[in-house]
């Protein structure tokens, strides 16, 4: 990172660079040349890494856009989330993306070879989970990870959870998506011992309170190696889930 | 219970009764008379069944008071709860009591032999639940019924809880305690096939929010044949175990 | 539920079974073998109790499949919960539906005899809750109940209820549906000295905060006997109601 | 009021005050000359109306420096409300105070003879109650009301509120005073036909979520011609009784 | 109100009666005969009080219904609230109805005289608080009250509120109504010494919470004589306005 | 101001006004005459500061004739807010407005020149913030101040921040608006020593609560001069940054 | 600020710095160095502002040694917030403390000449509000400027607040303290054209719940000009006060 | 896991167990045997791997006691969170205890070698956070972890926090401790690539809501790879982050 300051200096000191010049350098871009961005350069290391657009609040013709560009600069794969079925047509018509109604999810470019140190397991206990549970699991594929489906383990029908031990124990990271009461990271938590990304989901009605229910019970969980992220964030639990399971990968 | 308005009735018909005093009779004691109260006398049915005194609020003389005067007219067996140890004490100097006190829970008489139906299961997964399950069993114990405690089957160990598959399966209702994430609830209503009376307690810390992130959680349970009692009432729940486990001697 | 588990034991010491094959066998169905399921089998036992769909958040096609799988392998009776008049009548051209509007529910098959311990009482004060008390009474009568709606029972006209005394002291279970203050179960349960199912609605507006204040005012009651579900959860009453009221038939 | 105005303006037109005077007076004490405050000597026209000390917050020196105040001017009836006994002594070293020990309350001079229209009546359901429903009561009565005390009526016991009609059909007000799940002032708004004041309390635990359980029950009573105070405001409720029971001496 | 049960008890002495006829006409009637509910019949002696049919969730067809029976039986003032003016068109087409749009609320026969004790003040602060203000003085007048409004007394336009003194020093009850801050009852009660009924308005956005925080605004009032109805319930302060408007007719 | 209660008091002094016209006067008038309210007039100071019109709630129909009332007095610049396109089209059909459909906001007459003291910085993190955003920007522009737009600055990516000290150490005021965490104020106010409002947005889903959570982050900011508004209350951050920077002009 | 960067440069172009120790100079206080921190010596242009420890949390000794750091390097007056009288008899054994016990806050140094633009106007309505406003008052004294004290101003008696239109219509900055129905800055902000710093306090009890009351309230004000701190935060207020109160020394 | 069923079945096919013992045999511990359970002796894989006690709610006597047993049973190493001076004074007299105040944790035996993946890092941004800091830190370190402290690096003062980008850019797992705003997820969360735990601490006052502000802004955090546990949860942060920092070890 260093490498760029240090170039300047270099510069300067060898007459290259005058000084106003160097000083308006560092002023213009202080950051990306200090290195303490993000560098997005960075996930050029690994080949093939998508691009992300959060869909939500924007119009097809702004996706389209930023897709566009994105693509113009070489990035072949783009994920784009939380976008319906009538939206996935319009960017459709002008990228090819593939659509993942459930999810609410489009791809542009093809998935992925999973290139992570282990599987992901994505568990969730009934049908109306899905969609969270989907945006989770299609999220951590695009991002190049193995990914276990675990959909009808709910917490009162233990048995259907505990007939997948294998899968669970042998998980490099494992998400549970849970609505209602939220108990299912909990369970999962004390069967294996690997990090437990919990969703809750804003499926419920009364007091589930749009998932605050759910959200509560997660944050209490007993037992160990249990973490939250926000309601019906699938996304970012197949990020985090992706992010641990390429620290393998990591220097 | 029809046979008191009927006797002053036939008091009237037969001139026994002027009309004005029937009038004043009927205005004074109209619900006992008509049976609109649910008579204490009802109780009087089962041998041995204990009144209730809820001490907290109230002094040490109070309770010794209420106490003296029920058992003054005949009542043996009397539950005190939440009382501390100090209060039980002081109760103790003037009653025969035998003091519970993890459950803060005194009893007046004997504990009575079981006549339900069946046994009531207690169920918590940990040391902090245990106040509120014992209030609730000995709530039960000292109505009248077989109590089975499982107290270290928390979800976050669900094996312990499966270890305990026969005491589920035959239990006539099951009283479920449980702080944090309140889900042990919905995995024994998942396991069992009678009624679940969940009872969220107030352990925990932080996004426990005094025992209502348990409270929604159990509200919320997919499970059917769970139904919640306020946090911290093992009173109420061992009560109402009790109706249910003696609705077989009803009628 | 042991005698699997025994046959294939019995199958290995006759050699019938090699042990890799037993093991197999124990590891693919371990907890339907072992009967630590709530066995759907069990429920056979008593003839015409339907199986449940809850048609929240399915699409016609779903549901329609779902019972004809049920429907196919021998299940005459399916009670299907949360579907609008649209969805029944698309259900009801593939199979024979009867739908009760009020309620949002419809059933595959006729209704059961009556076969319960006694008389379910479904009390509620209001017009607006009839939905919730209906779907409560129709779940339970469906299960085999025999229901005594009393409708107009608010705790703003206490005679009215009162009235209902004979109906209200002979019942086996109680479920007592409120919005707004939610205040009847209390009523109730100090009146009757059976299982009250409070159920809170949504009925009402700005402090009701969508059936909160019900809720709440329920689970603080100062009578005995009474036990909270969801806000608008008129199915899990009717079901717990039902198996309170069969208790008598169990074992 | 406009008298005052007047007066300057007179004395303006008579030359006797200057127009800068005038000015200086209309600026000085706008808003008493005018009258737009609730003027205190309002109050001298009924004889022997206290004064208040909200006295939580204020130490024993304040009070007192407070009311020696008051009665040097004059005020020979003080009430002081939230005060503990402690600081009920050291007043009573300085005045002549009676304390009302449940209440939290003081009072300086005799109580007055009730001169409302009518009775004020105080209703409540249990013990736990009785701190705030006197509050209620001794402030109503220190104002110069006759007030009835019905004080076991809670809704779980529906005939001991009903054997007590004639008080509540004969009353000018009805203060009712209840925690928990505050439903009483619902069951007396649906029996009375006068204004009743509803006072939630503190009184309970978990879910009673510290009286707001009881407040939201309240605020959505469906009995006509209720209105609610802040929780645990005896002395509001008193006060506005007092107003209400006086309105037939205005004017 | 005793005269029936006298009745029924002299024609049993007359023998007129049988005793268990008497049972049976004291069971089928027992509280309007005793007495226990406020009889409708005791609004017959106001000539022309209107009753009143709360419109939310009813269909058109069941309102004309209503409406139909009461006028059958000799009603002739039939207050309808919140309709819309659709369901108002259709109700106009079988009843006499004027509908008031802006309160969403209809009247069926004329408006009465005023005959209350004085005059309701109805103040609000801003043009959308107008509906649950109108409501509410609509409420009152249909109720046979006369009416003050003032409409644009907002507490960040003091001079404003302050410009009508004497509407307020003279008014019988004030109902304030007011959205986001809810400040209005406050500086109403400060000015006035009649009751104050306080109305919150849903009227806001974002940290308003659908008008919560104008009812706890409320609910701490710190001047005296303020009580509080539920969110945007215009009609519940009309009604109580009523009460205590005529409590000088009572008795 | 206190000119015309001297002109009404010379008037009497010099016998050109009764006293009893005078009394009427200063009844009629009195707080615009004393001058207690923020006059209007005042504005007229500074040509071409706009009034404002809060469109919410008001029909186009009502904001034309609003607005046809202001400008037939002479108001030339109207600020008319919270209007979607349809409703400025009808508008722009009466009053020559321009409208910002970004802001939902319109502006009839011409932008002013900024005559303020300095800029003012508006900064937010990403496009869902941009109504809001722009809202506050328009509004300060529009009442005459320099603002400087800082709209990809979120605290996720806080080189951008940074890249931005100069506008965020020159300005007046900041304006800093976000929704989700709502971290953005707490960083600014960590970098500038000029005070910073902040505006929670309500974007965001699940925990984000409507915008609960950004303005509860932002109300416990650990840096200094930071103050808080309403959720999407852009208007009123505009409003009080235009306040803070004439400051300079006051007096 | 850009001249420290500058420097180096130059002294590696002019070789009296090698690259790497330009690399190390830069790496080391990259951000003292390019004045993106609020450099505290930013402050020593003013002289004599305090430098300020938030005491909350800290020991006597640590605070008494942080104050000693600050003092060694010649700081000579120091703010201290949220001390109690025997933390702060304990400083004052160790520094040159005086202490004002109503704000829970001391100061070492004599308080500064006044310095700002104009004067700070401080106001609320009762005693319980006072350590609030004090220490608000306080804060803004100790940073140099002159508070005006309204402190009997409370809503409920609003012409008191009238009787200080001077001292309102003058200030360049009204902070308004209020607790429970925390109106008074709605009121304040409708008659004063300067920034409201509204202040909530955790005053009431019941519904105020711990001033979330109040500060909903402040937060929907329907007043223009008005901000909002946390509750209870009466030093963020002064600050924001005398940052305010300071601009026109700015530049 | 498969080896003991085999056994029992190998024994069951040799007759040296009779078909009744296998059964029994799998019966009584079935979930040992069959390996559903996180077996403990997994951890004895990793040297002197710590068990932990949860020290809440637990007298001195039973951690004690539960120490003892595990030490007999050969554990060195045992982690004691959530204990104050005093219980660690009495543990100590029984065991070798070293004792840490500031976090409330004590362990007993030595702190082991270091052998994760990488490095840990621990930020906040006060001295209030430490507590919670070093619970997660000493936890971390306690399990075998390195762990670099970042302990003042607040958003208010983001310079401080970019000074560390190094250790930031080089950590293998961070955890980001925060109360107040709980800004520094955030903000750690867009610097870094690794997993960020984000620990909400109930550090602050009023509108913090007792680390309610943290959560709900963390939760909402616009940051990848951002996840959440409870308030002041800092073992549980700890105790993940190992996990994490030690998945390079498993399989």
């Amino acid at each position: 990172m260093k490498t760029e300051i240090k170039k300047i200096l270099e510069d300067v000191a060898a007459g290259a660079l005058t000084v106003d010049e160097a000083v308006l350098k560092l002023k213009l871009e202080p950051f990306v040349d200090l290195g303490y961005a993000k560098a997005d350069l960075h996930r050029a290391v690994r080949q093939g890494v998508p691009e992300v657009i959060y869909g939500a609040g924007k119009t097809p013709e702004q996706i389209i856009g930023i897709a566009g560009a994105m693509r113009s600069r070489g990035q072949e794969r783009i994920l784009i989330t939380r976008i319906d079925a009538d939206t996935a047509a319009q960017i459709a018509a002008a990228h090819p993306l593939r659509y993942y109604e459930q999810a609410n999810l489009g791809l542009i470019g093809a998935m992925p070879e999973a290139d992570g140190d282990g599987a992901v397991v994505v568990a969730c206990g009934g049908t109306s989970d899905l969609p969270v549970a989907e945006e989770a699991a299609l999220t951590a594929e695009a991002l190049g990870n193995r990914v276990t489906r675990l959909y009808d383990v709910g917490v009162s029908g233990i048995h259907r959870l505990l007939a997948h031990m294998e899968e669970i124990m042998t998980a490099r990271c494992i998400i549970a998506v849970a609505g209602m009461e939220g108990a299912l990271p909990s369970v999962v938590g004390g069967l294996a011992d690997v990090p437990v990304i919990a969703v809750p989901t804003s499926v419920g009605y009364g007091a589930s309170l749009g998932g605050v229910a759910a959200l509560l019970s997660m944050l209490n969980s007993c037992a160990s190696g249990v973490s939250v992220v926000n309601i019906d964030n699938g996304f970012g639990a197949g990020y985090l889930a992706h992010i641990i399971n390429h620290l393998g990968k990591k220097e």
